[in-house]
């Protein structure tokens, strides 16, 4: 039975697998500190047109978010965050576990907007409510949407206006960045945020995020925090190495669009066969309502996620594809969604 | 130049990575709840005769130390430990950075001792000092000694006797099991214990330790506390497919051995050249005592590490073997100890 | 000018004072183990006909808070709490900084639900979202409204049959079990929730919160996490006393049923000015809605505070009475009132 | 039975009360913003010569510490303390509970030293240890003995020399103040640290600190940390008064002054009849080793706590005297004494 549960359930691409056997037997520094690590981050730092950039492998995401906003924090300050933000609903209380508030904000499309950064902004205002210091958002989002050059622009922009740290959390930015819709290139989000992720994990490597720290002051002694918050691997150089194989030509970006235009295909379908979409889609994560009665015979054939009960008769369903997903298995969904039009 | 520095400068073993590539395009559930990691705890509970042990399989071997001692502690309870064990100076805090003191006390060659535990009970006697609740060991210890059984089952039973949880750190915990001292077996450690883990990053694997929870009480709601830590890999099966890889058969034991072999045979020689140690020679990792000036020479054909200054004119370094250790290695190492005798 | 800002602007009452000054010269243990602690126990047990309750006094009332829900949690779990709750909004995080998620419910009148408690239960449902195991209600709220003992046995019923804890935050249980409309007794608290506090500062004290934890298996090693957080009183005595002078005899309720008179005389006056209310009037707390402009000459009078803009025109003010409160000021309100009728 | 346990035994000094009496009925603003917290900061500020500090008053030591020293520590960072200090052992784990490792170090009679702190940096160079960013010290130490201007000045100079932030917990700070031996002045104090505290609880108040911050850059958003951790007093008024009553005139220094010559006629006693110390007498804090025969009947009629096993026969006492220490007890001790000679 096809699984469009998530984009992680097949292993690394083959390239990637291809090349951790050849440096195999190679010795490596520990601790993230080899050259394929380095040959990693020189490659990303020219895609995102920043060399004075830190970047840093951490194993995967959850870790990355509470590293990250706990690294940059007070104690008394908060991050905001939409509503379906990953970090919100999602990590078990991650970053509540290092000591800080999420403020969450209703989001439109799981997307936050300046003016709910502003209302957020508002509400808090003196020594009896934690102080908002970071803004966190996900691009593709938790519901397959993205940001656009103009709306990342904004939010950038009250940021900086406000005092505020702008973390980007890409865990599918591979996603986000090939798909029709994108206007925003790497080197431009690099400019508007202080800090985000190019996740790994769900584009095709073992696992692994790229964390880059873009903003010059929050760079200091990151290492400690990594190796606290235990995600300093040990062979640092795994992580590396698959990076290297992502960046040192396009197949990142080959990986994501292959994954955005599998999705694609079952959205058109979806749409021809008259069903409607709870977010709108756009990237590798497709959320269409379909009626009760349906999901029954379409679990069947497929694994996938329900996402929330629409109304009586209806609920809207997670799809994903990744970079492993067949030609043959978007065929046969498809086919079976024009078998029972709406 | 070859590199004593630890083990775990190169990749995985060819029968891990050969594993890897062969169900690499296989669908597979997330977070660990896969065949793979199902059939690599079956193994694993075969070999430990506890049929009702939860495993689980994180990452790294600090991500796992966190993880356990705050999973099991109360706000106001710390762990004993040896002043040389890693929770106590390696770790960046990761303890203390989940709330809890770690209490060091003198350990003899890295070993923690009953008389230790005890005084430490004996020191915290009323609610102004914290309580201690849990004991954690290292087996083999950063110092590469081992606990003997009669070591070992001394400590268990204070533990129980005074209502203190024992936890075994198993980085290492292959070399330990196949030192020619050992009279130790991995069933006698499930029933001694109350959680440990087997570490597979200085064994042979890309990544993972395989935290084994012996005792009921313990295991409610584990995962929850996996997923708050960012220890809970979206592709679980990338590890579960080693630790099943290193469990089917006798993989896990062999390649502990050579590198204890191989750590044996340096031994020999430097106590044959006349140096003596900083701690007893036992595993995989060997403290000998040198002459400063005859490091300044060794640096030019190995890389190792200095762990402390014995005298103005000796240190005692750190050497690491390894399942990848080679012959030829040892053998160039051993005639440079032979041209330089003390 | 006088003050309606809150119940906490002057110091304590005369009869507290006295005993303090009675008391002053003996010699007392340190750290609440004194003898007018003991005594102060003993008449609150009375009250709440628990005799085996194990009562505390914490210096105030966040710390109560914070010290209450992160002793009984673990570390992946949660507290559900009323979106008006104290926890929730005016805390500057103290719960989050201890590691643990507030979930925020919408509320009725600041007051929690079974249904919105049901609802935050079906949202969290596994590993990858907190988990939810105590319910946080004020009474009275922080909008100034009681629970009826109807509402209280529905929650206490719902949280018992599904392994909540139930915390009752009483700094200002005195208004609620002395306002008109209330139908629960002390002792019926102390058998519906499994821990609450009885608060001092907002009722006569200079400072002091009486914990009272009711469930057996709560009171573990309780005194370790009260030093741990700071809250442990070198002179636990003078709480101590404080509480002897407030429960030796009825003063703790007369001092109460006052704030509440004199709230009911303003919340009449307004009520027969024409103006509504934005939660409805009960205890010692009013949250009357007034013209914008009448704000402004109120405020050359009066001291108060603003809560909420209800419309362009129009914002709710809070108005606050206590055991000080005379009746030349209530007098003074009520005439300004009626000078200015909507 | 006269208690020497410590000096927090009795209530307020009587110009404290007698003050609070005089205030009791005014209305205040809540939170420390009121008059009298400002008059008291004034006062403080004139005797420390620094204008520009920042005062706040928190109610007890232990609460004060964890909030100074988590105030400004970034996650990885902790703090060097004597293995006496108070933060080290007494706290039930309260710096720790805020995610920060007490690196303690040998002391010499309580007191750090230069060398201990170069040590500890010395340990710890990179990544996988803790980065020490903080200096605690005791004055007077919890062995009753002082920091001469000397000693104090060597520590501050090694502190700015390497970066790290100087506290100097004052719990006791009056008794070393007024002791003979003391070459220190308040105004020099207040240089040489970067914060500091002077102890109202230990020296005639019913409770309070006062925080001192003299760095400026210490000084952002302090507030929100004190209602963080719950130390923000609703009733701030209450050590407002109390410390104004101390440090209006020279009472603080009286209190102390007293405290500490009944602690010298006991020392002198002690002396005379032959008995040595465990740490040389200075404060109100003395430490006796006596026979342990001799002990049995001490504790018919005075109270005391036992410090310290010295040998088989021998143990080391700690008698405390305070603001409220009687000269008839002190009579009756000498007496003791007088009539037990070694």
């Amino acid at each position: 039975m096809y699984s469009f549960m998530n984009d992680y359930s097949e292993g690394a691409h083959p390239r990637i697998l291809q090349m951790m056997m050849q440096f195999n037997l190679e010795q490596n520094v520990g601790y993230g500190e080899d050259v394929h690590s380095q040959r990693a981050k020189e490659c990303i730092k020219k895609l995102i047109k920043l060399e004075s950039a830190d970047i840093h492998f951490i194993p995967g995401g959850t870790q990355t978010n509470l590293l990250t906003i706990s690294a940059f924090l007070r104690p008394h300050q908060c991050v905001i965050a939409a509503e379906t933000g990953h970090v919100n609903v999602h990590e078990t209380g991650a970053i509540e576990a290092t000591g800080h508030k999420v403020v969450a904000m209703p989001g439109i499309d799981g997307k936050l907007t300046p003016a709910a950064i502003e209302a957020a902004l508002k509400h808090h205002t003196d020594e009896h409510m934690v102080q908002p210091k970071m803004v966190y958002i996900s691009n593709s989002t938790e519901l397959g949407t993205i940001y656009s050059k103009a709306e990342l622009t904004a939010i950038s922009n009250l940021c900086r206006a406000k005092g505020l740290l702008l973390f980007l959390d890409g865990a599918r930015l591979g996603s986000a960045l090939t798909c029709k819709a994108n206007d925003l290139q790497l080197a431009e989000i690099a400019r508007l945020v202080d800090v985000f992720y190019i996740g790994g994990t769900k584009n095709g490597a073992l696992l692994g995020e790229a964390l880059i720290i873009c903003r010059e002051d929050l760079k200091t002694d990151f290492r400690f925090l990594i190796k606290q918050r235990g995600a300093l691997m040990a062979k640092g150089f795994v992580a590396g190495i698959q990076f290297e194989a992502l960046f040192q030509d396009n197949l990142f970006f080959e990986l994501a669009e292959h994954a955005n235009s599998m999705a694609e295909r079952i959205a058109l379908a979806i749409e021809d066969c008259g069903y409607t979409f709870y977010a709108p889609p756009c990237t590798n994560q497709l959320f269409p309502i379909l009626p009760n009665e349906l999901l029954e015979q379409l679990a069947n054939q497929f694994v996938f996620s329900v996402q929330a009960e629409v109304d009586a008769t209806h609920s809207a369903i997670r799809l994903v594809t990744s970079w492993a997903t067949t030609e043959e298995s978007v065929a046969a969904l498809v086919q079976f969604l024009q078998e029972h039009r709406a």
